[in-house]
């Protein structure tokens, strides 16, 4: 599949935006119009960089109000298609999107429009170019993508072709079926974008929402299939309008972007999986595989980086952890209970939060502690490796011994290590012996039953790129999206899930930092949720091992009387120990809260039937950590 | 007017609420039960601390889905009742807010609904309290105010009464001319919010984008008018869910808002003014009057505030201005070309875009410059800034000697100093003779024939409330905002004009500053933009003097020729002058910008009839403003 991407969706300069698209790995780019007129760099010579980078120039746009045309306007519509032409030379590309007209003074006469699409189409011959016509969703008189195409049959030249856009499309509610009868000669280029589903005008949904593949609600693998059913093999090509790329880094959203078609081809192709066991669409066009890789099976490990190792080591103590080892070759612990490992390395470097901090520089309330990384059981971790990186993941570089497990690590966007590992027979992952663990560490105290959820916080800039990593490279699912008001903005939460929900890991989007120093910070803390089935015992050893607990308000617990009915003697225990209650229509929730530790804090739940995350609870949490923030400031 | 705020509308602790509410000036306050929760401070002692802030607590708020149920859940609605009674009580409130119920298994029978409103009210009484029942616009069953309204009719229980919200009766698109006819005594509660008009599911519209009166789309005026007909005296409130809100800072949000109540109550008393001469609507409800101000008649002076002295005389000197003089006693000088003054103040301490960074500290690249004040001729400079204080703005505090004239300045919400002067007949404002400028200074050389438009950046979290103050204390009016898309993302762009369009303010949004450091900068600054009736001549003599010109790519000058047909001379001529050039339905434009000085550059127009901003040419100086930005950090 020859990939493409429009440069309208990266930020920066053209020159910038070329660069990206490469070093991404994209096969071409579309060129924007005004991405060109802003530039100092002449047509001639983005022709030569491109090809220096090795992209093709796949498409030129747009060619605005040119067709359904009175004649005299219709006259400087050619004058502009000769001029427009003679520029695409100098730039080597031959295909130019003509879009329908949305002025209100476009002309609704299709038998004229097919005649003037043949006119423009004789012009672009004697330049050697190709007319790409597009039905914007918008478009006063053709609006739908089977119109459009008609209109090209209609004008029955060669140099006139349709151009699929799967946003104008599926934005309307179409069906994309009509595609694969479409003759794939007469198909001249193909764009993609998803979209979240909105109740929005449709202009406006398509100039600021638009997604790449995968990170919103549209089929796009449905129509991508009709596409490859209909044999085009043309450039499939992203154009995504979105106010986050444009202010996101550039080279991030290439990588993002490629992701997002790498992953729909592969999709697409398992689609077809049955059709091209008979040559039929194989022979026709080529689709990529990824390598195979299952959902996580389970936790691995957490590790948790910290610059106050002291502070950490306390907190896990508290929750009932007992020391597992030291790393043979690391500055590295593991602390363990029950089934759950959590790693605590030492920064001695800066950190994923704030890159640029010396970690040294910070008083103990501002102490560096947090989720550096995330361990999985995968059935193959090579394989699953390996899909990460075709995705365009980073691999992590981490050093290795002779006689050590190799890790198999990757950077999630948001800067989490992911690592992939396997379960064995006896419940003991293999790298835990590197640690001095040499037999099942199973403790008579241990009341911690597992890890519950992990909760990590995302930049608005980069949510969905996040959302699609962990789609696309996990194998995770994801739910939607929650708001949960804090003294400083709403946040954002959406549960990403593994099939059988053993791995559930809440993406949190913090409020906008524009008055805020870091994204996350103590308001905002990442969490790690520790399963019980006794959380009381899990709080009572706690408060006599000296937890400071997060400080419920009691002005709450008079409205869970409210609320819920709760006796008093219930409510008593619940202060005492000072745990929150939450219930749903499945049952009961129990759950306290760690202070916080640099960017992180500790959660351990009891679930009695009960589904959810606590999200009533939270505002009582945001509000306590942000007075504790307050405090310390002043 | 009894003006109240809902504490969901700000941000930050209750404590921090309540403090903001106070010290802008509100009457009181509505409770949301979420705030009180999470609040480790007691019912008592928050009544006791409203009572100390001069603060009533007017509402209690919500109580949700306690009505339209089936006989058990209705029971259950009773108990919780009873537990909300005896919270207020501790409270010192009074009014509780009834929400229509929103669950599918809401209960569609009017009769049983009036019952089970009648039995509230009887619990209601027990403990000393009223309920206000509201239709929640998307409310299962009861929905529109009239519908509410009837049924507290048909309840008939002196403790139960109607709660008017000016976005669930507006939203739907509902008629609010019925409330005139209201019983005032059944009305126990109003609470306003404006909101931009949008296409968009209502409770995402509700939740996310109501913004205070005068900040939207709704005619506020004309349901305030309604509910003084009827003798309503209780408090209008204001419920505002908002994001922006969510995240600014609890004070500025307070005095926005209050600032909005002032104006809406003023522009309702001037709606209704005929109907007060007779005595029937005054004698019921007190409306306060704000000082009559009308709209500024021109500018009177510009003033730039520099760390860069030598700089920005260059600047001025290349553009055609000559120096007026120095002022007697500030180290302030003064520029005079045509009508246009401009004062030139040095920057010894902070500015309004960066507060907390030592100006000596910067480079040259990172000079500050800014538009720092803006100075109009009114009619009554001394009414227009006693209007502005009213409506919550800060004086400027300027010295004054004996004899020098009394400068009437407040602050505009983005920061800038906002000047009230008068002009004279002979067109020489009397403060010019504090700088030694004695008689007309027009010169024959003049070309400029005035300041055609400010351009003034503003952060996101605050443009609304830029909007009601340039629209409440200044008399501008806003037009539909557009976006211009930047290599950083887009900037949105509104017009402030005065009637006459003399005044023209673009305001601009820049995008979020996420992962920049300033909100303004070199990628985004203000501008000043001149007038003159021969731009050529002017950029010829800028050319003589020195003046760096935003240098323009040549695929702007060969796409103008694709988009207007313009001869090769005529863009020749534009080519060589660094000119650019837009026409619309009314005429043509021509213009260019200088390089940018801090946080300013300056750009001279020349219209012929062209109505715009030249907003199609704003991209290619974004981006050259962006390649320089990088090759001074390169």
């Amino acid at each position: 599949m020859h990939t493409s991407i429009a440069t309208v969706c990266l930020s920066g300069t053209l020159e910038e935006k070329l660069q990206a698209a490469a070093s991404a790995g994209f096969d071409g780019v579309e060129i924007f119009t005004q991405d060109l007129v802003v530039s100092p760099t002449s047509p001639d010579q983005i022709r030569r960089r491109a090809q220096d980078a090795g992209l093709s120039l796949d498409l030129y746009q747009p060619f605005r109000n040119g067709v359904e045309l009175e004649a005299h306007a219709f006259q400087d519509s050619l004058r502009r298609l000769n001029r427009t032409g003679e520029l695409m030379n100098q730039l080597g590309t031959d295909t130019l999107l003509v879009c329908s007209n949305v002025a209100s003074s476009a002309v609704a006469d299709d038998a004229l429009v097919a005649e003037q699409l043949h006119q423009l189409g004789e012009v672009a011959q004697e330049h050697g170019i190709r007319l790409a016509y597009e039905a914007l969703a918008w478009g006063t008189h053709v609006n739908t993508h089977d119109h459009a195409h008609q209109l090209v049959m209609d004008a029955d030249h060669p140099a006139v072709g349709t151009c699929l856009d799967s946003f104008h499309i599926l934005s309307r509610g179409s069906d994309p079926a009509d595609i694969a009868e479409m003759d794939p000669q007469k198909l001249f280029f193909v764009q993609l974008a998803d979209a979240p589903l909105m109740h929005l005008d449709v202009l406006s949904w398509s100039r600021h929402h638009r997604v790449f593949p995968g990170e919103g609600d549209f089929d796009l693998v449905n129509l991508m299939s009709h596409l490859v059913r209909s044999g085009y093999s043309g450039p499939v090509s992203l154009e995504i309008f979105n106010d986050s790329f444009r202010q996101a880094d550039v080279h991030r959203t290439a990588v993002d972007g490629l992701r997002s078609l790498r992953w729909l081809e592969d999709q697409t192709r398992r689609t077809l999986a049955g059709e091209m066991h008979d040559g039929a669409v194989r022979d026709r066009v080529e689709l990529q595989a990824l390598p195979e890789a299952s959902a996580p099976s389970d936790w691995d490990f957490v590790e948790l980086r910290t610059t106050s190792l002291g502070h950490t080591t306390r907190l896990l103590h508290r929750l009932g952890f007992r020391l597992g080892g030291h790393h043979r070759s690391k500055d590295v612990q593991v602390w363990l209970q029950g089934p759950v490992r959590v790693v605590v390395s030492e920064a001695g470097h800066s950190t994923r939060r704030e890159p640029h901090v010396d970690p040294r520089a910070r008083s103990e309330h501002q102490a560096v502690a947090e989720v550096s990384g995330l361990g999985f059981h995968v059935e193959d971790p090579a394989a699953a490796f390996a899909r990460a990186v075709e995705l365009g993941s980073t691999p992590v570089p981490r050093e290795q011994l002779p006689g050590e497990v190799t890790l198999h690590g990757v950077y999630a966007p948001d800067g989490t290590e992911i690592f992939f590992g396997t379960g064995c027979a006896d419940g003991l992952p293999e790298w835990l012996s590197e640690f001095g663990v040499e037999e099942d560490p199973l403790g008579a105290g241990d009341l911690i039953t597992g890890i519950d959820h992990v909760n990590v916080a995302q930049k608005w800039q980069h949510y969905d790129e996040d959302v699609l990593f962990y789609t696309s490279a996990l194998g995770l699912t994801s739910t939607p999206a929650q708001e949960v008001p804090g003294p400083s903005g709403l946040v954002r939460s959406q549960v990403m899930c593994s099939p059988d929900q053993t791995i559930q890991l809440p993406l949190n989007l913090a409020p906008t930092a524009a008055e805020q120093g870091s994204f996350v910070g103590v308001a905002y803390p990442e969490h790690i949720a520790l399963a019980s089935t006794d959380v009381r015992e899990v709080a009572r050893r706690a408060h006599r091992r000296g937890l400071k607990f997060l400080g419920i308000p009691e002005n709450y617990y008079q409205d869970l009387i409210t609320r819920f009915d709760l006796d008093a003697q219930t409510v008593d225990e619940l202060r005492e120990l000072n745990l929150l209650y939450d219930r749903d229509d499945h049952g009961d929730f129990l759950h306290f809260y760690t202070r916080t530790l640099g960017d992180v804090f500790m959660e351990v739940v009891e679930r009695r039937g009960y589904t959810g995350f606590g999200a009533e609870d939270a505002p009582v949490r945001l509000a306590a950590q942000y007075r504790l923030q307050q405090s310390h400031q002043g």
